[in-house]
């Protein structure tokens, strides 16, 4: 195997084409070893092999200087930069992430996750090249998808700023996660369609040279383009045209359940068959595909990610016009769904939690300074979420919950999820998010609140003494356990409460726990800095009662098991106890 | 004169093109009037006189809907809907905000101030109305300036997919607030160049239709470019070519001077001339460019605001390529910050608190995430700083100070803050953030820190006893003055604490405090929610410390006084004192 030679990128430059085509098919082998066994981001990889080693056979990594836009797409930059026993060796799978890691290795410059980044990153290595006098290329790699992000777009305009070599891989396969909306895909298509030759050119409407390669699944028109723009003087990109998934059939078919994929069984194209239950994302969506055939006005919105709400294809074309999948860009999204919100609309915006992050301002100017009554559903905003450092969903409650005029509210079980769901949908006072919970569906019998217009009244669950739980939403059940575990070891039973709104503090029922109670114990699914807990701790700060809060840790967290983190930040019952009770914590 | 008899747009309909040009040439006496004597947005008003008298003839506000981007520019709208008093009438110069607003008038949709959200906004305007089956014109007007944001492109590259009436107002009066930064302005002067006709466009790029309007300030060239598109079932650009300033020579030469004015004398073409004394932006300038002569690897970074930090024109051309502006491009300035510290650059970006809400993705992830040392100026940071409820300084400390790896410090006096840039411009750790003083220049004669590596150390000005005060940033000087209160009330001296470190607390001087004080005051410049005092109460939960936690509530403030607000938030140190010493906030 030639495989079994490359060691580092140099290792490559006295390849042909054949062998270099050789290198291709044996690097699909090792990417299959990975992702059939471990799961992660198939069509982006497979379908960038060629790309990838071309890239790596014209310039000189880590002098010239990739970045990798996403970077789900770089495990054949892995594999040709030292780190291809992840792939070829199953013992090993555990040494790299998915994504690019300047810890892995040095030809990885940033830690990038999220979308359409690349090319404003380069540019900064760009410039800094520049200004010390240095030569190299930087090249970012941006997938079509990732284009329709406004960081992409200003770091897109602003590229021809610099005035200086700058190259822009636009690597073009008609899919974003989903498939694509925005109009500059018309003008993609466009370009594919005559070769590059189309007289609009977005590209070079943004004030960048532009190049264009046909099958960017070939590797010898990769070479003679990258070759051509090596050294270039000024900001250009490279147009390519590559096959998602290229290489495996299921994925080059299914691109959109191929773009990031479980583990399956390769010979059968698919995972075992799995009754996986219930999920909130299959109920969401049947929700409100029910609310939308009831009331013309609801509309369903995501930003490239629809399945995170259950709405595959099917569902897609039954809401017809009433969902709108916006692409990437989170930010029109928001400022979107204020519009529709006033004009009489009910637009209901859902994405994770990670990528709420994106629309601060929005969040804060668009929507909430304007009240609009828009339903945001904020996903995998949990310790239980997705656990890789770049898509983390333990910091919106501190992003979100305080800017003015949101009510923010935090679902302790699935009937009480579509009741706030569901009033949030009708009622016209507020802008309203939604912590969707993600710690598996917890029902009660018990009945929920259909009105949540009356803010900030929290819900005693039980009445106790002595010491007061005030249990956030995914930690509810952390809540009932510490209950149960308190009543047993000390022979009272404290109070239970769920506190259900995150965005503000139910000053009566604060008050009214100072009569017999002497401790508050504060439990949320997310970082305490900024977060639920210390409200109540600022409450009390001058009373005569002890504030015990419990939550997560300012930090970013990576590849974590949620067992271990629990743990470390003191949230078991026992521990909690312990603490509590016990002394532990001092 | 023609507008006594224009009460609503109604009341234009049956004028002849004559009769509005005349109508607009008093519209300007009603905005001069206003602007000489109050301040306000001067060119971008001047330039929009004629289109926006257009846009009321031609369309039927309220039914059609118009979305003012930024909206700085919406005066001649508010004198054509029934609020011309507050233009032509001194006495209701307070009627109105410089911004549309939903409360003032039916004609206005949003309450908007920060650029580049009206194509967003407007869509969902526009969906609502295809979803209840209504008709109508949406209408968005965006300056050519207000392009380059993230959002805007987002929402141009989106409007093609509505496939229903959307006609979008590019507003070219080819300036930003500054000079325009980005390729795609290369792209509108090619459009101007060739009345329109060039056939590489941006907009038909981002799929939409187009028309060119080569004379934005005739009402006749205006009238037909409108009607022909009103009532079109497809989204649609209309790119008018204006003049910033247009109608008053001074402005007309010098669009960035006359983009904002204070008041100012019509016939000397200028304000009257003030020693303003020293301020923070001149300071900052002098002090980033002698550190750019000194270091060829130091680059200031803003984002169409370069006068925040005394930039003006004169400045930019010492600073050469040193210095950047991205133009309203602020998560792409964010990630290319990250980009030219990671690769050995020493970038410093600054602009305003409240724009800085757009980055938080970018805060957290290009830069967070990866560590890299860029230096972030946090402008206007403050209830000191602006006073618009889209503008406002006080959100920033629970945006940023939650955000992991981030270091953010709040300066209390001149010297601290130029030592911490300095620190912070020099250090190859951390990403940095620096609150830039807003409540005046005020200096100490103590020497301060010239090292800010070790993270968390508070630095106690003043030891006493009984009572700790953390008086961070802004309100440090409150701080002091509340200390000599309490000292002379009391007879025993508080202890006195500049914080410093917004992002950490110091657990060993809080600890320590435990010893011989029972109370903790802390002052903060920002809503308390979320911010500093919560962490300080959060760590004494379970002591017996009392804690107040002093700053502002969680609101949308807008066009304060700062000594209402100030009082209205108890925050003047008799206040404060009877607050926590005899009882008052009981």
């Amino acid at each position: 195997m030639l495989i079994e030679t490359v060691h580092s990128p140099a290792d490559i430059k006295g390849f042909d084409t054949a062998q270099l085509t050789a290198l291709a098919a044996e690097i699909r082998s090792g990417l299959m070893n990975r992702l059939s066994k471990r799961g992660g981001h198939f069509g982006p990889n497979f379908g960038i092999v060629e790309a990838t080693v071309a890239l790596h056979y014209v310039f000189d990594s880590p002098k010239d200087k990739f970045v990798f836009d996403v970077s789900h797409q770089c495990y054949t930059h892995k594999i040709l930069t030292g780190r291809k026993d992840a792939f070829f060796d199953d013992a090993h799978f555990g040494d790299v992430s998915g994504y690019t890691n300047p810890e892995e290795s040095e030809h990885d410059f940033f830690n990038v996750g999220h979308t359409s980044t690349s090319v404003s990153l380069a540019c900064g290595l760009a410039k800094s090249r520049d200004l010390k006098g240095e030569s190299g290329n930087v090249i970012a790699i941006i997938g079509d998808g990732s284009l329709s992000g406004g960081e992409a777009l200003e770091g897109l305009d602003f590229a021809a700023e610099l005035g200086s070599n700058f190259i822009i891989v636009v690597n073009d396969n008609d899919m974003s996660i989903a498939e694509n909306h925005g109009g500059l895909y018309q003008n993609l298509k466009a370009l594919r369609e005559s070769n590059g030759s189309h007289y609009c050119n977005l590209f070079r409407a943004m004030g960048l040279d532009y190049r264009f390669v046909a099958d960017g699944n070939n590797i010898a028109q990769l070479i003679e383009a990258f070759s051509a723009v090596k050294d270039t003087d000024h900001p250009t990109v490279v147009h390519i045209v590559t096959q998602k998934g290229k290489g495996y059939a299921p994925a080059e078919t299914e691109k959109e359940n191929w773009h990031w994929h479980i583990p399956f069984d390769p010979a059968a194209g698919q995972a075992p068959a799995s009754d996986s239950g219930e999920n909130y994302g299959d109920m969401t969506c049947e929700f409100l595909l029910k609310k939308m055939i009831a009331d013309p006005r609801v509309v369903t919105m995501v930003a490239a990610v629809p399945v995170c709400i259950g709405f595959t294809p099917e569902k897609r074309k039954e809401a017809g016009r009433q969902f709108v999948d916006v692409g990437i860009a989170e930010e029109h999204a928001i400022a979107m769904a204020s519009g529709i919100a006033k004009n009489g609309g009910k637009p209901v915006f859902a994405t994770h939690s990670s990528f709420f992050q994106r629309t601060y301002d929005q969040i804060s100017q668009d929507l909430c300074i304007n009240s609009n009554p828009a339903t945001l559903l904020v996903n995998t905003a949990s310790v239980y979420g997705m656990h890789d450092i770049t898509h983390l969903g333990i910091f919106d409650i501190a992003m979100m919950s305080n800017i003015p005029n949101l009510v923010y509210l935090a679902p302790a079980t699935c009937e009480e999820y579509f009741s706030m769901l569901d009033w949030s949908i009708e009622q016209d006072q507020y802008p309203v998010a939604i912590r969707m919970p993600c710690n598996g569906v917890h029902h009660t019998d018990k009945p929920v609140d259909t009105d949540y217009s009356e803010l900030n009244r929290y819900q005693v669950t039980q009445q106790g003494a002595g010491t007061a739980i005030l249990a956030l939403g995914d930690f509810y059940q952390i809540g009932e356990e510490l209950a149960k575990l308190i009543a047993e070891k000390t022979g009272t039973a404290p109070t239970l409460i769920n506190p259900r709104y995150i965005t503000g503090i139910d000053e009566a029922l604060l008050t009214q726990l100072k009569e017999n109670h002497s401790t508050v114990i504060t439990l949320e699914d997310g970082i305490l800095n900024g977060g639920f807990g210390e409200k109540i701790a600022r409450y009390y700060g001058a009373a005569d009662m002890k504030v015990y809060c419990y939550g997560l840790k300012k930090e970013f967290l990576d590849r974590y098991a949620v067992a271990d983190v629990l743990q470390s930040n003191h949230l078991t019952p026992a521990q909690i106890y312990n603490d509590v009770f016990e002394g532990g914590k001092e």
